[in-house]
């Protein structure tokens, strides 16, 4: 037995996200079903374990997942054959063979996830699928200004969706960043030891209403200090959101957080 | 009655190209049922005329369209209304109120086409809808030899495809540029007088069979002599084409042409 560790690309527009569902199309059922194609044994169905769920629309330049084939092939062949069996809008990048105790849920270190979010009054044909659409105009010098207070190790009870399972919200955020582009494009970059169900996604809401005056520059200490969804309230559209790395190598993530 | 001329973008990966057609969803099709909806007098219904159609799957930043309401509406109105009524993969950047004898097509002096190729192995998911697809790589250097051939006037019979209902072949190129980004995908840029159909995407793939080694960099005066159009075969991916930008004035022309 041989287990792989592969690293996967998804445009996250037409799957109802990554977690198997019956009746619709989902990440894990589409990559599932070209595995079993390539390795040929219906007998001995093949299982794949992947880094972290993500939403319908939410896409995806570096989730990891793992499997085990019981006959090896090298991993260029594994690249190769999953490419050629998998829909257009999916995309192996890297398959490399790892040691049967890996795991690509539990040993993960940390997880970088990128967001874009544009603001405009009505929706760009171009970046309606890829970034999040924002009616009013956020200052992203407020914004610049008030996204230092995620970073650290906090309870994100506020932070969190309804659906979540986690019990324990303590999260660590290693860096936090956000930027504009000269075409009214606002991006963030959120990297930690994990993320909570949409966690990402409401923090990206709340700095944006703090960019738009609807919330203090400050407020954050206090949202945390609530741990009350409530407080919270929105959630930044899925389709803005991106699995961008996932690391299971302390120095590897120590080296990508002295880079950034 | 008044006369509008607008700027239209949209995403054509969902539209069976630009002209009206039984049962397809077309541009066309989808801004008239806009254009009468806020006009909302269904006696008299609006006909509206595109500056050059566009096939399935080719986008458009700077389409342009003119069409005559018989109640005025400030062109601030007609933006947002139409905006308000068209799906999501359409947007109309600009409104003008014009003369009665502005026509959209036949005014032209001349417009401007950008292609996207994108070259790998297996399709980018986040670029499948919006770039060419070449299975083998391209050397940028010999593209940029060779496309200054296409420059002037000539005779594109070679270059256009065989449903075209041009009789005259003749039109003026009056800049190609070709030019690589870091990720391996090559970009194209045409101006010309206009083009005949399917013009531009027929040169990218000669272009692109040249930068492949598979035709020489001086082919293209040959190619142009044959007035055959067997002699240049391919045609690019429509995913790749984009409808940049219509002229009806020579010296906004003159001065982008000097610009670029």
């Amino acid at each position: 037995m041989t287990r792989y560790k592969i690293i996967l690309a998804y445009d996250g527009t037409n799957f109802a996200g990554f977690q198997r569902q019956p009746g619709q199309r989902t990440v894990e059922q589409a990559l599932t079903k070209a595995v079993n194609k390539m390795a040929k044994d219906p007998a001995t169905p093949i299982v794949i374990y992947g880094a972290g769920r993500t939403d319908a629309g939410v896409h995806a330049f570096g989730q990891v997942v793992h499997f085990d084939l019981p006959t090896a092939i090298n991993p260029e062949g594994v690249r190769r054959g999953l490419n050629s069996l998998l829909p257009v809008d999916m995309l192996v990048k890297k398959v490399e063979v790892v040691p049967l105790d890996f795991h690509a849920r539990y040993d993960t270190v940390g997880k970088r996830y990128w967001y874009r979010a544009y603001q405009n009054e009505f929706v760009d044909p171009f970046k309606r699928n890829y970034t999040g659409h924002f009616k009013f105009t956020a200052d992203i010098e407020r914004i610049q200004q008030a996204i230092p207070a995620l970073i650290g190790k906090h309870d994100f009870t506020t932070f969190v969706a309804s659906g979540s399972q986690a019990h324990d919200h303590v999260r660590e955020i290693y860096s936090a960043k956000a930027w504009a582009l000269a075409d009214g494009e606002i991006q963030f970059e959120f990297c930690g030891s994990g993320f909570l169900y949409n966690q990402v996604r409401i923090m990206v809401a709340v700095l944006m209403e703090i960019g738009q005056g609807r919330r203090t520059v400050d407020c954050i200490p206090q949202l945390i200090a609530a741990k009350n969804r409530a407080q919270a309230r929105g959630t930044a559209p899925a389709s803005g959101l991106y699995m961008k790395k996932v690391y299971y190598d302390r120095a590897e993530l120590q080296s990508d957080l002295n880079s950034y």
